[in-house]
C-alpha cells in the first residue's frame, strides 16, 4: 500500500522563506496565524490526510458510491467517520469568519489543508471542499438571515453544499439554462428541472445538504442575463431551524466514471412531485455572477488539485524508483541499481518534482492576493491583489491542472509496467487526475476567458503590470553571479511575453479567430513564464538560507530551479512560435475535410 | 455507441499517392498486389474489423478475461467466434510465407490490417499480434522441422503464440534471467521458473498456444549471453502431429489492469511438477539475439497501435465534436454551435489528426524498407533499408506511441464532462492506451537504444544518411511556391538535427550521463522532424493530385501539413535547447536532495 506524506516543509519553506508571511501580521486572521502556529496546524492537518484520509483512497476507488432504489447514496467504508473526524476537527470551517464558528485563518492556509487532503484523497475531499465553495458564495450574496441560517452548519461540516450548473444539454454554455422557479405566496420559489454532473449532489456524509441552484423566474431575459441563484436544501428547516420535510429533490442516477469513483457524480431531479422550494439569494437575474463566487473557488480547488495529485503520483514515483532494482548504471558500470541511477527516470522525477513546485508556489501566491484584496488596509494594494487574482485565476485552473495531468501520467511511465496494474495504486492517481482539466471548465474555456475577459478586455493592463513585477525578479537573479543564465532566460521570456501580448492586442479584433485558435498555447506560454518566475523567486530565497546554512534541501531547491529553466522554461521558444504562426493555419482550415477524409 | 471506420482511403493515399508502391512490383508479395487488389483487401479486412472486432471492443473492457480455478482463461462473451472468424479469413496470416499456408502479401500490408485491428478492437489484436511475432522469429531462427511443425498452425491461427521474456525480479534488464533449462536424454529441455506480464499466456481461443521463452541452460555464461530460446508448447504433439498432454505451465495468476481487459496479462509458471518440456530454437546462449525478432515485430506493432489507438480516438471526438450544440461562435456570433465551431475544439482535432498521419506515414515507411531489406534485389538497397528499420525501430515504437497516448488524451478533452464518464466509451480509449509508451521497452528504454547503439555505435553513419534524404524533400518544398514556408522549417530543423547530432557525436563518451539525461528530449526531436518530413512528403503528393482534381480531401491533406508546421514542428525549438542544456542541470542534481525535502 502506498504512503502519502503531506509536504509541510515544502509548504513552510513558500510561507516562510519566499513569501515572508509574517510580514502580513497586519491582516485579520494573519495576525493569529506566526510561522510556529502555521508549522502546528499544517502539521497537524498533514497528519489528519495522511493517517485518516488516504488509507481510504483505495478503498473509495475500489467500492465507489452506490445509489440505492429511494434515491439514497451510500458512501464507501470509513468515509462517514473520517468526515466526522474532519468536522470535528475544524478543518472544513479553516477560513470560514470566526462570527459563523469557523477559524478564521487565511486561505493560503486553508489551500495547503486542501492540497494535503486532495493528494490523500481526492473523491473524499471533493464533499467538503464544494462546501466550502457555497460558504463563500452565501457569505458574500447571502441575506442576513440566510447567513445565519446556513453558515455555521456548512462551517462546521454538519451540512454540506452543492454547485447545480449544469444541465443536460448545456455543459458550459449555461445561458441555455432550463431549470425554472416559480415565485409562492410565500416568498420561496418552486423549482423544476433537471441537473446534470452534481458532485456530492447526494451521499450520506452531511445531515443535510444545501443545493446551490441556477434557475430561471418566469419573465426572465434569455441568455446567461436570465439565472438566478437559488437555495434549495435537500431537507426544509423547521420554524426551530431543526430538520423538516424532504425538500422534493432526488438523486436519479449515478455516473460510472474513469476516477474518483468515490465522489459521486449526480443527476439530480428537481420538482418531479410538485416543485422543490428554493429561496432565491440576492436579486434576480444575477445567479451567474454569484455563482461564480463559488465557481472560482472551485476552479482555484481544482488547480490545487492539480499539484496535489501531482505530489501524491511523485511520491509514489519516488518510493519506487528507490526499491525498484533493475540495470546496470550507464556511468560506472555498476549492476542491479535502483532505478532512479538511470538518468531518463531521474530526469521524470525532476520534471514532476520541478511541476508540482512551480505550481504549487504560483498557486499560493494567489491565495495570499485573494486574502489581500479583502483584508489589506491599503486600498490600492487590495485592488492589485484583486486584479492579479482574477487574471491569474485561469491559469491556476487551467496551467496547473494540466501539469498535474501530465505528472500523473508521468508516474505510470516511472512504474512501467507496474503502473498499468492496478494493484500498486499509481494508476487510479492517473485515472483520479484525469478529469482536473475538465471540470469547473476545459483548459479551453480558461484560455478564452483569459485571452477574452482578462487581456483583451482591459487592453492587458493587469498583465503588464504583473510582467513588470516578474522583472524584479529577473533583475534579481541577473545580480546573483550563479543564478544570472536563469535571470537571462526570465528576461528573455518576459520579451517574448510582452511581444506576444502585444500580439493579441493587436490582432484580438479584426483576427479574433486567429487569437482564440492560439489561446491554449497562451495560457501556457504564460503559465510556464509565471512558473520561471515563481522558481527565480524560490531560488533566491534558498540561496540566501544556503550562505547560511549548506542545507542539502535549499541546494535541492536551487538545483530544482536550474532543471525548470534548462527543462520547462524551454516551451516558451515553441509556444511563441505556435502562438505567432499558428493561428491561420487553423482558421483556413476548411472543417469539412475532417468528414471528407474518406475518399 | 461509437463506430469506427478503417481508414482505408488515408491508407491507400499513403500507399499510392506518396510511396508509390506500384514501382515495387518488382519485389515478391508486391507483384501480386497492384493498388486495386490492395484497396480490395483493405476494404475487405477494415470492414471485418469495423463489423466484427468494434463491436466486441466494449464488451471486453466491461467483461474482462476470467482466470478459472484450473488455471484456464476465459476470453470475453464473442472473441472465440470472432477469433475463429479472423483466422479463417485469412487474416492471421496476411503477411506469412505461402508456403506455410500464409497469404504472402508485404508487411505494409499486414501493417495497415494490424492497424484496423487494433483500433477497431485493442485487446483483441493482442492475441493474433503476438501470433505473428512468434512466427516471425521462428520463421528465421527455427529448424526446418520446427518450422514445418508450429509455422503453418501459427499462419492459420489454429494455434496462437506468447513471447516470455519477463520475470518478477526482472523487466528490462534481461541479464536478471532465472528460469533454467536443463538438457534431457531426448534432445529436449526442462523448462522451470515464473514469468510475468505475458500478455495472451493462456486464454481460450486457439487450440494451442506456443509459448517462446527464455531460459538458461545450466553451463550458461552470466548476464544476457546466457540466455537461450526455447519453444514450450501448451499441450504437447504426439507423433502423429495431433495434441498430446498438457505440459507442465499454468497460469497461476491475471493482472487487474487499467485498460486492455480483454487481453489477459499472465504470471506463467513453467515446470511446477517436473519441468515444462521445451525445445531449443537455433543455437544456445543466443535467445536474446533471436527474440530480438519477435521483440522488434512487437515493437513496431506497438507503434503501429499508437496511431490506430489515436486513430479510434480521433473518430470518436470528431464525432463528438459535430454532435454535441454549444455556445456561441466567437467571430460570427451565432448561438448554439456544434463545438466543432470553436476555435480551440477545431485545434484539437487537427492537432489529433495531424499526429496521426505523421506517425502513420513514418510507420508505414518503415514497413516499407523492412519489405525491401529482406526482397530487395539490389543488394546495397536492402543494406540501407535495413540500417533505416533499425535506427527508426525506437521512434517508432517510442515516438508514435507517446504520440499515440496524447492523442488519446485529446479525445478526452474534446468530450470535456461526458469523456471522464465510462459510457461514451472514449475513457476505454485512453485507458487502453496507456500501456503503449510502456510495453516492450518504455520511452526511455527506446531512447537509450536510439542514443546508444543506433546513433553513438556506429558515429551516426545511419542517421547522417536519412537526414540528406530528409534534405531532398525539403528541397522539394523550397521548389513548391506554396509550400516554401514549410520547406525553410525543416531545412532550419534539419541543420538542428544535424547540429544535435553532432553534440551526441561530441559528448557521448566523457559526457554520456548528460547525453543520456536527454535521450528521450532527442527520441522526440527526431521523431518530430521525421514527422516534418513525411507531412512534407504528403503535402508534396497532395499538391500534386490538386492541380488535376480541386479535391477537398487533397486540399484538407495540404491544409493538414501547414497545421503540422505551425504547431507540431515549433516543439524542436524547444527540444534542442532542452538537449544543449538540459543534460548539466540534470546530472548535477544530487539525488539525496529529492529524499531530503522534509526540512
Amino acid at each position: 500500500m502506498l504512503s502519502y506524506k503531506a509536504p509541510v516543509d515544502d509548504v513552510l519553506f513558500l510561507l516562510r522563506d519566499v513569501f515572508h508571511i509574517e510580514r502580513y501580521d497586519n491582516l485579520p486572521g494573519f495576525a493569529d496565524a506566526n510561522i510556529e502556529t502555521l508549522a502546528a496546524i499544517l502539521s497537524e492537518g498533514g497528519k489528519f490526510c495522511e493517517e485518516v484520509l488516504q488509507p481510504l483512497n483505495r478503498v473509495g476507488d475500489r467500492e465507489g458510491c452506490k445509489r440505492n432504489a429511494d434515491g439514497s447514496v451510500t458512501t464507501p467504508k470509513g468515509f462517514k467517520e473520517a468526515y466526522k473526524q474532519m468536522a470535528e476537527g475544524g478543518w472544513i470551517g479553516l477560513s470560514a469568519e470566526t462570527e459563523y464558528g469557523g477559524q478564521g485563518l487565511p486561505h493560503t492556509v486553508d489551500a495547503a489543508m486542501n492540497e494535503f487532503a486532495s493528494a490523500a484523497n481526492m473523491a473524499f475531499n471533493m464533499y467538503p471542499g464544494l462546501s466550502k465553495g457555497a460558504y463563500r458564495a452565501l457569505s458574500i450574496h447571502g441575506s442576513d438571515e440566510q447567513k445565519q441560517k446556513y453558515l455555521p452548519k456548512l462551517a462546521s461540516g454538519e451540512w454540506s453544499g452543492t454547485m447545480n450548473l449544469t444541465e443536460p444539454h448545456c455543459g458550459t454554455d449555461l445561458g441555455l439554462i432550463r431549470t425554472k422557479a416559480a415565485p409562492q405566496q410565500d416568498g420561496s420559489y418552486k423549482i423544476t428541472g433537471t441537473k446534470i454532473f452534481i458532485s456530492a449532489g447526494e451521499h450520506d456524509l452531511s445531515k443535510n445538504i444545501i443545493h446551490l441552484v441556477l434557475a430561471r423566474l418566469p419573465d426572465a431575459p434569455p441568455g446567461v442575463k436570465g439565472i438566478s441563484l437559488f437555495v434549495v436544501p435537500k431537507s426544509l428547516l423547521n420554524a426551530d431551524g431543526t430538520l423538516g420535510m424532504h425538500n422534493d429533490v432526488r438523486c436519479i442516477a449515478i455516473e460510472r466514471k474513469m476516477g474518483i469513483h468515490a465522489s459521486p457524480t449526480c443527476t439530480m431531479s428537481y420538482g418531479e412531485r410538485d416543485g422543490a422550494v428554493g429561496f432565491l439569494v440576492g436579486e434576480p437575474n444575477r445567479g451567474l455572477e454569484y455563482m461564480f463566487i463559488m465557481m472560482n473557488d472551485a476552479r482555484f480547488g481544482v488547480g490545487v488539485q492539480g499539484f496535489a495529485l501531482g505530489e501524491t503520483a511523485y511520491q509514489h514515483a519516488l518510493a519506487y524508483a528507490h526499491e525498484r532494482i533493475q540495470g546496470r548504471d550507464a556511468v560506472n558500470g555498476q549492476n542491479n541499481v535502483p532505478i532512479i541511477r538511470h538518468p531518463d527516470v531521474k530526469r521524470m522525477l525532476l520534471a514532476m518534482r520541478a511541476r508540482i513546485m512551480a505550481s504549487r508556489m504560483l498557486a499560493y501566491t494567489v491565495a495570499g492576493w485573494y486574502d489581500r484584496m479583502h483584508h489589506d488596509p491599503n486600498p490600492a494594494m487590495a485592488t492589485k491583489c484583486h486584479r492579479y487574482v482574477d487574471l491569474l485565476m485561469p491559469v491556476i485552473k487551467g496551467w496547473c491542472a494540466e501539469l498535474g495531468n501530465e505528472v500523473a501520467d508521468i508516474a505510470i511511465q516511472v512504474f512501467g509496467g507496474s503502473g498499468f496494474v492496478e494493484e500498486t495504486g499509481v494508476a487510479q492517481v492517473r485515472r483520479d487526475a484525469r478529469i482536473i482539466t475538465i471540470y469547473e471548465g476545459t483548459t479551453g474555456i480558461q484560455a478564452n476567458d483569459l485571452v477574452g475577459r482578462k487581456v483583451l478586455r482591459e487592453g492587458a493592463q493587469t498583465l503588464q503590470r504583473l510582467t513588470a513585477e516578474m522583472r524584479e525578479i529577473a533583475d534579481d537573479l541577473l545580480a546573483a553571479e550563479d543564478l544570472r543564465s536563469q535571470g537571462r532566460v526570465l528576461n528573455a521570456d518576459l520579451d517574448v511575453l510582452e511581444q506576444t501580448t502585444q500580439w493579441i492586442l493587436a490582432n484580438g479584433q479584426e483576427r479574433l479567430a486567429d487569437v482564440l485558435a492560439v489561446a491554449v498555447p497562451f495560457l501556457h506560454l504564460l503559465g510556464t513564464i509565471c512558473g520561471s518566475w515563481q522558481m527565480g523567486r524560490a531560488a533566491l530565497a534558498a540561496r540566501e538560507k544556503l550562505t547560511q546554512d549548506n542545507d542539502a534541501y535549499y541546494r535541492g531547491i536551487v538545483d530544482l530551479a536550474r532543471f525548470w529553466f534548462t527543462h520547462n522554461a524551454p516551451q516558451v521558444s515553441s509556444l511563441c512560435r505556435v502562438i505567432r504562426d499558428g493561428g491561420p493555419a487553423l482558421t483556413g482550415f476548411d472543417p469539412r475535410a475532417l468528414d471528407l477524409q474518406r475518399l
